[in-house]
């Protein structure tokens, strides 16, 4: 697949919370995950394809997702990024938040190599 | 200044179309700067402060600008996007048109010393 052809999945996958068929179908085995922050201390790179099937997992179940809407995708090169709006509420806490963020992707040989995540500064 | 800093001002800057004032107090002397396509069959690549002043030259000779709004930013690490959406007119051909792209921007030492442009597709 060419740049913009993973980039169009990602969009359509992630706006249908088919967060798994992202992973399987679009992920390098190798991929680099980079959010903003590290969670529970460690480092905010998570390394290879189960490391990031782990986070969805993750997510999948601390996370209630009211809305999860995809913007884009913005397509360059090798590179492509997607906005992301989220409402959403922690299964323990009930705290409901509205998330904003962007993706930067870049794929090598169709299949994304590394991903990072930038959170909305306002 | 941070890269939080520099983002933020280039937001800013932006938004005043203030595209020289943000070259020369934002921008890393090595800086590469990268389009989504090469202008005149050239590299899409320029290199150095000159060179992207020379962009803006171009831009400001060619480009008669009704609106141009900068949203965001998104900032992680060393890095950080803005969304750009803009209504202009070629002035030469009065081809009116709208402008979706992300900038992607890499800091080190409190300079832009990457950029990266991509446009929305659709």
């Amino acid at each position: 697949m060419s740049t913009e052809e993973v980039a169009k999945k990602v969009v359509e996958l992630t706006n249908k919370q088919a967060w798994y068929e992202a992973v399987d179908a679009l992920y390098a085995d190798d991929v680099v995950s980079v959010e903003a922050y590290s969670m529970g201390g460690g480092s905010p790179e998570t390394r290879g394809k189960e490391g990031v099937r782990g986070k969805v997992d993750w997510w999948v179940n601390a996370m209630e997702v009211h809305s999860f809407t995809a913007h884009g995708p913005f397509v360059a090169h090798d590179r492509f990024v997607v906005q992301y709006d989220a409402d959403v509420s922690d299964k323990k806490t009930k705290e409901r938040r509205k998330l904003s963020e962007v993706g930067v992707y870049t794929v090598k040989d169709g299949k994304i190599v590394r991903e990072e995540f930038l959170p909305r500064v306002d």
